[in-house]
């Protein structure tokens, strides 16, 4: 097939990090991004370049584009961390294969993108495109953390922000794994959508009486794992509401107040700690073999209905500028249509 | 040796803990312990009565006294966690014997005190008992953390209050053992005596350049424990400004005010993480061996002057409601003699 010069992509507007703490609202693109016509990536050793049909927008995708990730940002590379397309040329024999990716070296905002073929998930054809768009980030990130709450040994867990698609995730694997769920939300109104997808017990943070609410689940299901996606004072007043050995595991930081550590205490008596859970960080430590059978059980999840990734919205890549920022963060997920699919090289 | 029916003792006047948060300070010991002469406690199974010589007065004993530690008081049972003296009843071959211990049943405030035979250690005749009546909390607690560090690999480490006699213990193994001690210390007048004890580095937290001076440091040395008596907002300051991996090990809380986590992206992107150390746990769950070897090394250490208690005053039992109040935290221990030595047991 023979390979354009130039391609449409989402370009990010700045290099590094934002001077300042950043919150997780969207309220345009056009500071952070731009639609600009670039050159074509050209694989080298050991890359892969994909004709993208999906891609994923997460808030780590928004944190990014706006300095506030982890990473670094490059001006003039395209954003967005994963996506589902077909494999175009590069450095491997899955050429014409149609599989999930991580881009790893030019982003899914885009007709194209480059990635490492490490990243290369090759998909069953009974895992559709708007499950395959975000097969990594969000349940990858389940998968592996549903890992820990398993090992820990308690028969129960608290989830934060338990109504993202990534709490909703682990609300069935825990139900599926017989640890019962406990899930914290903000708003009354999402308890029984949570208690749907297999939440045991539904906190909501805003609620007058959270803390005696909280009290009274953490007695009876006596969790130990806290997945915080937050990291605020609800979060670190659960943690320390919790028993001996409760481990708080960030892994998003949704919040802008930090939270204070009122029971230090609790480290020394009641071998309690807090620590981080990184996607990026576990596929590099985890045996090959863990991380495979992750992404076996992930798609059969989705083939088989106890997954499903609920889509908001899907705007075309050249109108993402305009209509992105409209349909973001209103609950369900967002995807960019970057035209792969409709280019008939599946 | 026949023993009397009864004995003098400071005993704790209330059960429990404290309903608010204490500082470290103590004004006067009235309202927590008081003198009182009541029954000699009787050794059970397991158990081992000791005539003390002399009893540490530590700040977890403080703590203790005022309801603010992890363990909570039991009315009218003598205080004092540590103390040296003979044994002179109970299921033990040590009978006769001198002896540092950790009174788990009836503590060391007293002039009899009854542990677990577990906690006995037999000593060297060459450890005196200014040494000896501290030679758990603190000489074991910092061998022990000392361990952490050395498992961690990094050539340097940082310990906060390090003036406390503690922090003077670490500085030493520190540079005997050619891991770079990096002292945290209120008072610029400290760093010199800091640097005699071994520091290699010694930051003064109230430096208006602190921060500065604290970026250099860690640059320069790159610890990765941060072994933390204090829980401020300079030990959480530290934390987050040191690299990958950091640790930030609590064993104690001497702040009031909770510390804020003003970075919870470094948990999930830096791989840091916050935990806490007790003794008494590591006791409990450290092979014997390493525990049997610790203490050889800690009366090793005081036997050959590498180590030497800073004993800043020793009052006797029957005058410390009196006299221990105005020497207790002006620098360097305050001991209590229970006049067991006298007695001519030894």
């Amino acid at each position: 097939m023979a390979l354009p010069d130039r391609m449409k992509a989402l370009v990010v507007t700045e290099s590094g990090h934002a001077d300042s703490r950043q919150d997780q609202s969207l309220p345009s693109l056009a500071p952070h991004v731009a639609l600009e016509e670039i050159a074509l990536p050209r694989p080298g050793p050991g890359q892969a370049l994909i004709r993208v049909h999906r891609a994923s927008v997460n808030p780590s995708d928004v944190a990014f584009i706006k300095g506030a990730y982890g990473q670094p940002r490059v001006k003039g590379v395209p954003a967005g961390f994963e996506g589902v397309g077909t494999v175009v040329a590069g450095d491997t024999p899955l050429i014409g294969r149609r599989v999930s990716f991580f881009a790893t070296h030019s982003g899914t905002w885009a007709e194209y993108a480059l990635t490492d073929v490490a990243t290369l998930i090759p998909l069953r054809p009974d895992v559709g495109d708007a499950d395959a768009a975000g097969l990594l980030v969000n349940p990858m990130t389940a998968v592996a953390m549903f890992d820990l709450v398993r090992q820990d040994g308690a028969d129960s867990f608290i989830a934060t922000a338990a109504a993202s698609q990534l709490g909703k995730f682990l609300m069935a694997l825990g139900r599926d794994g017989g640890i019962r769920p406990i899930a914290v939300v903000r708003r009354a109104e999402q308890a029984e959508m949570l208690r749907a997808h297999g939440a045991a017990e539904v906190l909501v943070s805003t609620a007058p009486d959270m803390a005696r609410q909280a009290r009274d689940v953490l007695g009876r299901l006596g969790p130990r794992i806290l997945l915080d996606a937050v990291a605020d004072q609800v979060s670190a007043d659960l943690f320390f509401a919790m028993g001996r050995g409760a481990r708080w595991v960030i892994y998003g930081r949704l919040a802008t107040e930090p939270p204070r550590l009122t029971e230090p205490g609790q480290f020394i008596f009641l071998g309690k700690r807090v620590e981080g859970f990184w996607l990026t960080g576990w596929m590099r430590e985890t045996p090959r073999a863990r991380v495979e059978a992750a992404i076996a059980e992930v798609q059969a999840r989705f083939a088989d209905g106890r997954w499903r990734t609920d889509v908001a919205a899907v705007v075309p890549l050249t109108e993402a500028m305009e209509q992105l920022p409209a349909v973001y963060g209103r609950g369900g997920k967002v995807q960019i249509d970057c035209g792969g699919a409709a280019a008939g090289t599946e």
